[in-house]
């Protein structure tokens, strides 16, 4: 369907208006496709760029089909979205991606790690519960919501019986807490005709509080054979959701050099923000390669890369100042993204930062100066 | 004024609504700072991305001038707007990049020789004529037009009496024909504090009958020492004009080595197209930060980078069709850009392709076979 796709009637939807939509826009503008998006708010950064921008509640079952029945191909920014109204789309023939079944394999965590041993992913250890409840699992441990966790939110840390007292009465999963070396995500991107391709592994830091990446590397600092498996890895959990689209995979590397499966996102993600500046082809433009069934892109890296997130700093909440952004664009293989949020407040994702430098040593070491001098504050 | 220009109600104004501007919009999303487009048509290519888009005339007084009143900052992506509003605008405070000094010195070509000639910047042999007619120069020359000529429009090689026929009657001049080697181009980057930078020297092979750009190959096939001639020489041109924002500077190097500037733009130029996927900073990017008195960026390669120009193919006239295009997005390295005119005529850009590869022969190569493979039809 390629050449049909630009500067033509053709339509591209996005559910979701966020900084992950707002980046897939940069491709559909670079390639002047028509791209209609849906978000609750019209201060969502995917507001400017899209074609059509469609106020409406993702979660919406007759918001989400009243859009979708606009547009050639609908796709997501966000995993929570009315997968009920997707899959009442797909039966009228839209294409979507990802489809409603991967939807509904992913986004509960329960779903999602059964799904691993049924395939034979190698994932930490875990069992499923109703609700919350003491088990004779022994602590320490990993409670995870099974919906709605996000950045962090939805996962604790059980070290007594206690820990367990003011937990949302809700499906829940307890998993062994892995003793990792480090964590690591491979994206794999797929299209429709079943080309598939994966980015070079990435590193990832959490910051210790917010539970939210601090920095990601590319590539990450592991052997060659690591980052092989890793990579295989990442196509196998690919080919067992037979997923149209990206899928990010984010896995343990034990003090074993065992790799474990953590969890998957089906969209562009945090972890491959990086690409923009330091591969051939960048993730938000290979998303939309897959779910427009083009040909993939290129996932060599061009240089070696380190992303910081930009959240808001503790203590800040209102409009949002970006303080030292001028010192950091003052320095070589530095660009800041701002996603347009005009508000901040504590953790919240309103940017990133990426350094490209000569090798990633260097780029890392650039990017904890990066990160001391620029704050997220309000005004 | 860093600070305040992300995510704040500070305002860019951009003159013009083609593909520079366009691809300059990439760059005020990507840091969420507000731009106010004017074109006469809202079918321009920078229509979407825009925060707010001004239907008006550029060439009108009155509009300029009531668009530049809405803005802190503005700039230009094309030269043909009204240099009378700007020099208003600027006696009332906004800050407008490049300046109307600059626009009356560069848009005509007689004033813009005459100003090289009193700058000490090499340049061909000329005259300047009021009105075509039959001088003592020897055949061949070049007419060129002082005013309109764009891309190869305007210029005519005189080789007998017979060729001034029916030309217009209106100033121009007679240059030269220049026994070139190659011609080559270097775009200076200065922002309001002074600071410059330039990029590598790129080398410009043209069509035969369009007289447009074919292939653009970053770096040029010349020896450093040349290389930093031209770069030199660039710098000498935009000190000349004392110029805040992007100034593409095209030469000739001659068959004895010698450079000659032919002419510049006070913008973003096809020459530097190749930025985007082949430099750490981008073009667009970079004249932002120009205008915007931002710190400069890079201008280092990532890869050698080969832009071929997107023409409409002869006999070609309606809605656009890119043919081929799946063929070239399965490429390595290959990116088009789809600028989004709906329509195509003989000639006219309606986009580019970047190929970027390890070596700039092997670049040049793929460039042709993606040459071989397009082609922009009507359907």
């Amino acid at each position: 369907m390629g050449q049909t796709l630009f500067s033509s009637d053709f339509r591209l939807g996005i559910l979701g208006g966020g900084q992950l939509g707002k980046m897939m826009l940069y491709t559909t503008r670079k390639w002047d496709i028509q791209t209609y998006v849906m978000d609750k708010h019209d201060t969502a950064p995917a507001f400017e760029g899209s074609t059509v921008f469609f106020e409406g509640d993702i979660m919406d079952y007759e918001a989400v089909l009243e859009f979708g029945r606009q547009v050639d191909v609908l796709t997501i920014e966000i995993e929570n979205v009315n997968v009920d109204a997707l899959e009442q789309l797909e039966k009228e023939g839209v294409a979507v991606s990802p489809s409603s079944k991967v939807l509904n394999l992913i986004r509960n965590k329960a779903t999602q790690k059964t799904f691993y041993q049924e395939y034979n992913i190698p994932t930490a250890p875990f069992e499923v519960l109703e609700t919350p409840k003491v088990t004779d699992r022994s602590f320490p441990y990993i409670w995870k919501s099974a919906e709605g966790g996000y950045d962090g939110k939805g996962v604790k840390v059980i070290r007594s019986k206690d820990d367990l007292n003011d937990l949302p009465d809700q499906e829940c999963i307890y998993e062994d807490m892995i003793d990792f070396k480090l964590e690591l995500a491979v994206i794999v991107a797929r299209n429709a005709s079943g080309d598939m391709t994966t980015y070079p592994v990435v590193e990832m830091e959490f910051h210790p509080e917010a539970n939210q990446v601090e920095y990601v590397l590319c590539p990450a600092r592991i052997d060659d054979n690591i980052a092989k498996q890793a990579r295989e890895l990442a196509l196998q959990v690919s080919h067992a959701y037979n997923h149209v689209g990206l899928l990010a995979v984010e896995m343990f590397l034990t003090q074993n050099n065992q790799l474990l499966v953590n969890e998957v996102a089906p969209r562009p993600h945090n972890s491959g923000h990086y690409s923009i500046e330091g591969a051939v082809t960048d993730q938000f433009e290979q998303h939309v390669r897959c779910v427009l069934d083009l040909p993939l892109g290129s996932t060599d890296t061009v240089l070696p890369a380190v992303m910081v997130n930009l959240v808001g700093a503790e203590g800040h909440t209102g409009n949002v100042v970006y303080d030292g952004i001028n010192e950091i664009l003052a320095m070589d293989g530095v660009t800041p993204h701002i996603y347009g949020k005009k508000e901040t407040r504590p953790f919240r994702k309103m940017g990133h930062v990426t350094i490209v430098a000569d090798d990633i040593e260097k780029a890392r070491k650039l990017a904890e100066i990066v990160k001391g001098k620029i704050k997220v504050v309000s005004s």
